[in-house]
């Protein structure tokens, strides 16, 4: 490079990257390193998972805007949901809290409370953290949890031809953000199911646990970003590509209802809004119906829909009435200028 | 509370016992909780042992001033310390990063492979972690170690009349940092040590494994916030308080050197300087010897000091030929307006 020139910057794919190769081989006892949703301890440690989330005021989230109630419960959803996303039994949660400050207790224990009420409702005990001055509010989230008899599910696991599944309905956290951004009434009827989508997410953790003890499950991950990158995410990681169906996409019913008082696009917000917390899977297609049943049993109900199969890659195709076009690209990059 | 009234604020211990109080009794399987430097898991996760930190730009270290190996070499030797406190070999560690915007690859390299290169001397594999944006360098690192067959040494441990020892120099890392921002040269004769000290601490792991093999020590801690506040806090947990003699003290040689360059008190900086990352550990006193030759044989012949007795609390008292002083308060709290 010539002295002269700016020095490369790199992306957030390529940051992990360069962490992954300097990280090397991860080392002794461990199965699966840096890129799934977790990372699965083998050897001595028999089978546990870890996962770890850090956000920040301003970036994250935003506390002019939200309830610590609502942040503290939506990082603990965020976390559960990647060990969800493996299948796993949570067990330990480890917190790092940064404050601006001396905080007022009300403030702690909304936002503390919240994550501990949350964890405790999927079998997770607050374990211990730091707590640390800090220019903002940040949280850094570590989570354990257990595989027991169940074989972790990774993204690498797809084959050619599986369907692809969801769980739940897509687009409603960020049709619930939207309405509440442009300054909507939060408990209008038919919008008040995204607004609650988007504060207190239901992380799949029993659905994602029967997904994995089925032993039927090719490939999972949760939706954190949206369907279009995590898809991809997971088509890749299988050496793969997918093609997905707008009239098959199970919309969050909140979703529609603030498309309509919006003029916003419901179909745009299930497939790039992201954090959605559903589960993203692949399986047999003749075992669709099967696993369906096991996940409705198992959370409450939950469906389960098809969205796709697995074709030769790269990429993620979405066929509509207007044809055919590629949304690989349509998730975003934290570094971005204008990612929020 | 009057509505009229400022709230009520809360300090850092504050915080630590109101978060302890909402996570509760902390699950099933958790051996030792909030409050130790690390988690121990017991039950089906066989001895596992969990710590965290977090560290924010400005707050916790200041790459205006810092290049970025040192900033990754102390964010993991601190955490390093954290196990070697418990006795316990560490495993896996797990990387949070929050970057200001698309960060140059040199940077990356040097933070990161800082920490790598430390861990990887200790026995730690980089296995995961979180990349995201943020408005200013923000890390948190959570590690976890393997007991195997010892059991884990804790701050709760101690027995009146037991001897209270530390392992190497102490003073050294708060010398070697008033040095640099003296902007007095590093590479001084005397003061270099210091500077050392400070810039590339050397966690005490394999110390505090062999103390923890022995089976004869009855309370240990690593020593990050400075004898003081470290001493009270390991007497504190033991019901006991504590008398060190300043004469006893094993001052770090760097922090002689720089305290005649400067006009310091290398004992106030051993004392509450913080950041030595030696270890702190009780015993009887008849075992102090054998304890040393243990130490020194597994750790390259580092030293240990005894420097006082466990007595009756509370508190930490000073004895030196001035007379008796209290010093229970010589440590910090992170969230005092002056804290850095």
């Amino acid at each position: 490079m010539a002295p002269d020139q700016p020095p490369s910057r790199l992306n957030e794919e390529q940051v992990i990257r360069l962490i992954a190769s300097l990280a090397g081989e991860g080392g002794r006892d461990l199965a699966v390193g840096i890129g799934d949703d977790a990372a699965v301890l083998g050897g001595t440690a028999g089978g546990l998972v870890v996962t770890t989330d850090l956000l920040v005021d301003g970036s994250h989230f935003d506390l002019g805007f939200m309830e610590p109630q609502a942040v503290g419960w939506r990082a603990m959803a965020a976390n559960l949901s990647d060990l969800a996303g493996m299948g796993a039994l949570p067990a330990w949660g480890f917190l790092s809290l940064g404050l601006p400050g001396a905080p007022e207790p009300e403030f702690v224990q909304a936002l503390v409370g919240a994550m501990v009420a949350l964890g405790r409702e999927h079998g997770l005990a607050l374990a211990g953290g730091d707590t640390v001055r800090a220019p903002q509010v940040i949280l850094n989230l570590c989570l354990i949890g257990r595989m027991g008899k169940a074989a972790p599910l990774l993204r690498s696991g797809g084959r050619l031809g599986d369907a692809v599944c969801v769980t739940g309905g897509l687009g409603g956290s960020a049709a619930g953000l939207a309405w509440l951004k442009a300054g909507r009434d939060p408990r209008q009827e038919g919008a008040d199911a995204a607004v609650e989508a988007f504060l207190r997410p239901s992380p799949r953790v029993a659905a994602g646990r029967a997904l994995a003890v089925s032993g039927r499950v090719r490939a999972m991950m949760d939706l954190s970003d949206g369907l279009a990158s995590d898809l991809a995410r997971l088509a890749r990681a299988s050496g793969l590509g997918a093609r997905v169906e707008a009239a098959s996409m199970p919309l969050h019913p909140g979703a529609g209802a603030v498309a309509a008082g919006l003029e916003g696009d419901a179909l745009a917000w299930a497939l790039s809004g992201g954090e959605d917390f559903e589960l993203l899977f692949t399986c047999d297609p003749g075992e669709v119906g099967l696993l369906a049943e096991l996940v409705a049993e198992a959370d409450g109900g939950l469906g389960v829909t098809q969205v796709g199969r697995l074709v030769k890659g790269p990429g993620v195709l979405l066929s509509s009435q207007g044809g055919e076009q590629d949304i690989t690209m349509g998730g975003w990059d934290h570094f971005r200028e204008d990612a929020t």
